[in-house]
């Protein structure tokens, strides 16, 4: 394995646009996921374009927009990055929180630049707009629906709040069941060929009753819960943003423009859930100027 | 749906010439699942010959060599039935120790002969041996090695046991990690696509250890737990039997001939874990005579 200055040859400079805010980035800075390393700049969702390369660069252009996710470099050398699943690498380095091997620290997207090996830079399509695809690259909750009845699935939205259900409608759900009443799985029983739970948490709710819904052999499938699954791989995420052009997939998204007070209230709506659904820190023209 | 008796036109006559003898046996006679419905007779591993048939019966025929295992009836109308998964069919009866809904009996494998319809009736190749087939239609254990080895599989025994090295190499077994020792898990991390649990209970083991030898997207597969599956559908346990006879996979099988004590014997060597590693209880003709 080269060293990992050698590595850096293939860094990407990207002055940034658009940047998701992610329940992630709150939990950081809450401490929900242990102490932060302050100083911490936050921000995994980010698209911007592409400012300077390093001289072994040769997937990405000055002058390309492109997004980073919430890993910036892997060994890509293991057996597990020869798998395709980098995302998975144990000598992974977070987009922020964390230190490099060179004791240089890894700033997220609340910033006028970030940097990152272009392994972990992805091309963005140019239909999509920037705002509403930052989110997507650390999304869950309701891209799931937004993808999945694009996809030409046949949803079902299940939630604990019965106000929902026209949202889950409006995004493309057929159906929406409430989990409020004992009893809620009986007339699904053996259902669903595939649940996406997207939740935080399993502690509150009946695994039971949830795997009560799917047929012999579906699949429960769970994304929300665990730092460590943070990202999808690079092939994942390029597929996800191929498809989100291709099926015309269109978040819903509230911008805010970037500042000291944008970020905090930013990071206070979503910390208080007063989102529907994604908040996206943009503007960053006004503040930081044309970085070209 | 038609009625239970109608369905009953499609039952099979079996005199049988070889029984498995199954952990599920000695669970039902200890009570180890609840109060047994006495008077029982266990046995869910049966090959005979085909004796009579109902007037509607069109897949098996009178002389046939056939298996029974531990259904023999299930609606094969409902949605699961349909999607061909009759083994998880919520309208099921077991081979032994249940009712039907007439207030009939269903009775086992230790006995001369078994009725059954005819879908859970399953076509023996002719390559292969009653008794040493048998308990591949119920068992589990060292079949794992015996099927996954004959497939190709590079395969690892884990066991807690030093002592089942020898015989899990014999049996096809490239290697053998023995649970033993803290970190034995270390040296394997991300090395297996798929882990194979034939144990009859998690309590006793580390399922994160188990967990972390599995590469990215990997499979645990756990199939020794729950009464619940309990066999196979009809198209894997047919299957199953075909690749046997493919493969020439020959069981490692005691046999005892049946008799009072000799269904004592088999059933006392089984709660003891005295076996190696399965029980065929045979010389059915010696005691019931020719029932052609």
């Amino acid at each position: 394995m080269e060293s990992f200055l050698e590595t850096r040859r293939r860094d990407v400079e990207i002055a940034i646009e658009a940047c998701g805010v992610c329940g992630s980035d709150v939990h950081t800075l809450t401490g929900g996921w242990g102490q932060a390393k302050f100083p911490v700049c936050v921000g995994h969702e980010v698209i911007g374009k592409v400012v300077a390369i390093g001289p072994e660069t040769t997937t990405v252009y000055v002058g390309d927009r492109v997004g980073v996710g919430a890993l910036v470099w892997a060994c890509l050398d293991c057996k597990v990055c020869k798998s395709g699943n980098e995302n998975y690498c144990p000598h992974q380095f977070d987009t922020y929180s964390c230190y490099y091997p060179d004791k240089s620290m890894a700033y997220g997207g609340y910033a006028n630049h970030i940097r990152a090996h272009e392994y972990f830079v992805f091309a963005i399509p140019e239909s999509l707009d920037s705002s509403l695809t930052a989110p997507m690259i650390g999304g869950l909750g309701h891209f799931g629906i937004l993808f999945a009845a694009a996809l030409g699935a046949e949803v079902y939205a299940i939630s604990h709040s019965p106000n929902k259900e026209a949202d889950a409608k409006a995004l493309g759900a057929k159906g929406f069941i409430c989990t409020n009443n004992g009893g809620w799985n009986e007339p699904w029983r053996n259902n669903f060929d595939f649940i996406l739970n997207a939740t935080d948490a399993t502690d509150r709710f009946d695994m039971a009753a949830y795997f009560s819904l799917l047929t012999v052999n579906g699949t429960f499938h769970t994304v929300g819960i665990s730092d460590k699954d943070h990202i999808g791989s690079r092939e994942e995420v390029q597929e996800m943003l191929r498809l989100a052009a291709k099926l015309d997939i269109k978040s819903w998204v509230e911008t805010i423009d970037i500042s000291e007070e944008g970020c905090k209230t930013a990071v206070e709506k979503v910390y208080n859930g007063d989102v529907r659904y994604r908040v996206t820190l943009a503007g960053y023209d006004k503040v930081f100027g044309n970085r070209e």
